[in-house]
């Protein structure tokens, strides 16, 4: 609390990142849903010859060659892409291009909880629409009449997606307002709606590398969207930063698209450890909700969430615990390496065993 | 223009960037004030020993690295530096924590041209304090009440700086709103204010990297100010982007600050070249504002600036002119290396003789 904070600033409790462990301290780092495994080898090349003189320069501002890989990437044209600084300043923008404090969007109660703080800061008015108790999304609710509606799918922190079928159902209840997918862990089983661009011009997807590109420390998403999304993005990015995106960034988002070799490589392993791991959980009595996503949801009804959570660090081990209502049963586990999820369930089996 | 966007995003006419070549187009490029001279060549070294597998992880979320070296180079505490995503993004921050629509802000009608963009967008009142005829700052105009005051020092794009008494004057007379120094040029000549913050709660500094330390292309900012004014700044950036600085902005930012012999010899020999396109200029009869920037700002009575902007550029020079009220006689030009002021000099010198 200050004497020189605005009302919003004062009100407006901020959202909290996931555990970051300090330098120094080794940690099997299973709480963020980073990638486990590196990013292209192309990546590090792009940088190293980047790494120049023209570092003095400005980056161009539109981000043109990261648009572009993007577009190519997902047969669109650049001019239905947008570049930010991660999917999260992405959403922010589009929050501000696309909502305000008259209409409000529909969000989900289990959902990113960036969402909610973003309305706040951003002065968009909200209701939530409750998950299912099985946390699926019940579609219906979603075809009400709206200012927009605003979905992660997957969902996070529950890993369950939901079908193309139901996102047209949604877009068609909604012709007049944005409708954001936010697809962050599309590429771990889910389906993408970037084809249905084309033909629903109310449609923004929203992505990142963040997740299985493994450039959570370079900053990168997209939105693609019809070209007037793009431009209403354009306009608040050019009416608050309008170079968000520096010159190394967005040499590493084109060669991370290019590889789509490393990329197809990574993702498979990562959904064949969430498997064998899904299975392991299940054989340990866990309930695990249906994942397509690079991480898990799991519950034990034997076994308080916050105390598996605690014993777990003090083995080296972090997992995300959400002190909120509906979910405090829950923990949320990033599928990491094989030998890091090995460990993980062997920690796991002696805390059931004690 | 699209039914999708909402009324702020239709209204707010966003900040225009300077040009910004193509590549392949070889330009002299002094229209968007960027360094001459490479950045310290730690810079790269550091850059090169973090382009690793730990791109695939979270940025420390607070900049720490950065803000730390900031801080030493400063004499400060780390809990009085922020950082973003360039003093751009900085400042749109602190126009969200600190002001609002109720109480209006004092702005210079000639100085950077995103403030009333941010005002616009972000929803803060404001109103135009015109400068004097030459340029200057009419100080007492800024001791009337007010929601708080954003001044540049030195001014854009007049180059003209104003004095620490000047300042604290402006402190003084608002003791209960945040004053905004925006030191984007300071280390061209200008004094800066940061030792005033151990003495005036109300005082933020925002400096940037991408000028006097040659890294306008990997994007770092930096504000300085009372460790309530650093924690209002945090309150917004987790509401809106949690992480904004990639992992190689963080070291880069490090080994920029910790080369002082670098920077103070390519400070000094801007200022240099400064002086002598200064003195070469007055001589042909151009008007020259007093300079305590890495650009300057002239006039010549005899000649349309409009006419010898668009002259130049078919020679292949880019300087900045500003089609607007009371600065269309104008130009303004970043001063560039000796080589690259030659040229533009005799460019000039033709353009006068035609």
């Amino acid at each position: 609390m200050s004497r020189f904070w605005n009302a919003k600033t004062t009100e407006t409790k901020p959202y909290t990142p996931g555990e970051q462990p300090s330098a120094g301290v080794k940690y099997i780092k299973i709480n963020t849903n980073e990638n486990p495994y590196p990013p292209s080898p192309k990546v590090y090349e792009a940088i190293n010859n980047s790494c120049n003189e023209e570092l003095r320069l400005y980056p161009n501002p539109e981000g043109l060659e990261a648009r572009t890989a993007f577009a190519s990437a997902n047969n669109l044209d650049v001019n239905q892409v947008f570049v930010g600084n991660g999917s999260d300043e992405v959403l922010a923008m589009a929050f501000m291009a696309f909502y305000d404090n008259l209409n409000p969007i529909m969000i989900l109660d289990i959902s990113y909880s960036f969402y909610p703080v973003y309305c706040k800061r951003l002065d968009v008015a909200y209701n939530t629409i409750p998950v299912n108790n099985d946390f699926t999304i019940n579609v219906d609710r979603f075809l009400e009449p709206s200012g927009g509606v605003v979905i992660a799918n997957p969902n996070a922190p529950t890993s369950i997606a939901i079908c193309l079928d139901d996102i047209k159902s949604i877009l068609e209840a909604h012709p007049n307002n944005v409708v954001i997918i936010d697809e962050a862990y599309i590429d771990f089983g889910g389906e993408s709606a970037i084809p249905l661009i084309a033909e629903y011009e109310n449609l923004l997807v929203v992505q990142t590398l963040s997740k299985s590109r493994s450039l959570a420390g370079m900053r990168i998403g997209f939105a693609a969207g019809n070209p007037q999304l793009i431009e209403g993005l354009d306009r608040v990015k050019n009416s608050f930063n309008s170079y968000t995106i520096d010159r190394l960034a967005i040499v590493a988002a084109k060669a991370a698209l290019e590889d789509t070799e490393h990329f197809t490589n990574n993702v498979n392993k990562i959904i064949k450890t969430r498997e064998y791991v899904v299975d392991e959980l299940k054989s340990l009595g866990f309930g695990v909700l249906d994942s397509k996503a690079n991480f898990i949801f799991i519950t034990h009804s034997k076994f308080v969430a916050k105390d598996i959570f605690m014993y777990l660090k003090t083995k080296g081990i972090l997992v995300r615990y959400f002190d909120l209502p509906r979910v405090s049963d829950y923990l949320r586990v990033t599928i990491g390496t094989d030998y890091e999820m090995c460990i993980f369930i062997e920690k796991i089996k002696k805390f059931i065993e004690v």
